[in-house]
């Protein structure tokens, strides 16, 4: 079973979020375990302080080291880690090809930023992997380890109900998703493509892998190349 | 005032977020309204039924285009919209230049899809944007529209406690922002640089600008790149 350790100084900003939908579904089946860590309960100070001003002056606060290290190390000591992810803006771009490989992951800490951040020693000493969602500036990394999180653990066998919903999804091939509908085949006279009631298998997929790739080309032309390159 | 609408299959999944940090403060100061709206309350079906299955087959449910429909015209009814987003993964990537120029609008819906997403003739006839967070696929956009909330509202002027925090941040200028350091000045041997102790404050914004530099060069060119061409 999978494990994911999430350090934040916000604990209650995930309260919801996994105990919802398909996160709370893998807990039930025992597919993955995720436990949230309040870094105030780690703080040996007055208050239960975390943060500090920065050195040097400047707007925003920042994670102090020593509550984040009494945290890692208590974590460490009752199993081996595979991963130490600092989630923050300038990291590594997570992706789908990272969600991937850390599916296979057994035990993950996940570190949250907050303010303008954690203090650069633990990013120096303590952390094996920085990864940013993307080009975007967030009040903390909460949010970003729920995106990391749903996106690795709907990977897991067994998650999903249909396990081959995951294989058509976006970017497992370097394409996107062709377009989908649903009933009714007609709404306020928009109607739906002939070839999709048809039930000639073949023609669907045909037209389904079409609408792939043309969508790919025009939305994704980055995307687009790289599925060629890497097939030739 | 701001007021951003999101409509959604699985409503509770955002409740303790927009019930905490920011976006609670936000709210409070009333700089911002952010409805939830459960897109099963629009559903004229029986068991208030709001996906069925694709048309040509294939695993995975679709969000059926009448709830949706009735959610969004409602909406339109009660006030005019600058926008109308739907998260996707094949939508364009949503960035900080993009988190600026919403955080000037009025009122915006955010459309979040779930399962294999929603009957593409919304998306043809009802939507002005669609936006990515990033290369990955989530269970739902719930977490997506979390994301694009978060990243505008604290740009709100009033929202951020100090509002210069916001224009230090990462991709305000394509750059990265530059490592932060807080107290004690030494932990486990660790130390701060010297020069964030000296009270210089030329010398510690000189240190500054060349590690943001150094920082942006070497985990992000394409962005070191693009801040030079921009100055130039």
């Amino acid at each position: 079973m999978m494990r994911i350790d999430i350090i934040t100084c916000l604990p209650k900003l995930l309260d919801s979020f996994f105990a919802q939908s398909i996160l709370k579904r893998a807990q039930d089946k025992q597919l993955v375990e995720v436990h949230v860590h309040d870094l105030r309960d780690f703080s040996p100070f007055k208050h239960r302080q975390v943060d500090d001003y920065a050195f040097g002056g400047g707007a925003g606060m920042v994670l102090m080291p020593e509550p984040i290290d009494l945290c890692i190390q208590k974590l460490k000591a009752e199993r081996k880690y595979d991963a130490v992810v600092y989630m923050t803006p300038d990291g590594e771009k997570f992706d789908q090809k990272k969600a991937n490989s850390f599916s296979l992951l057994k035990n993950i800490i996940l570190l949250c930023g907050h303010y303008k951040g954690v203090d650069e020693r633990i990013r120096q000493h303590l952390i094996t992997h920085e990864w940013t969602i993307g080009d975007y500036v967030l009040s903390g990394g909460e949010l970003a380890a729920a995106v990391v999180s749903d996106a690795i653990i709907r990977l897991i066998p067994g998650v999903l109900s249909d396990e081959t919903s995951a294989l058509t999804d976006s970017f497992q091939d370097d394409l996107l998703a062709p377009p989908v509908f649903t009933r009714p085949a007609e709404y306020k006279g928009w109607k739906v493509p002939d070839v999709l009631l048809s039930g000639h298998e073949a023609e669907i997929e045909k037209w389904r892998t079409e609408q792939a790739l043309e969508r790919t080309k025009v939305r994704r032309p980055d995307l687009y190349n790289k599925h060629f390159s890497e097939e030739g």
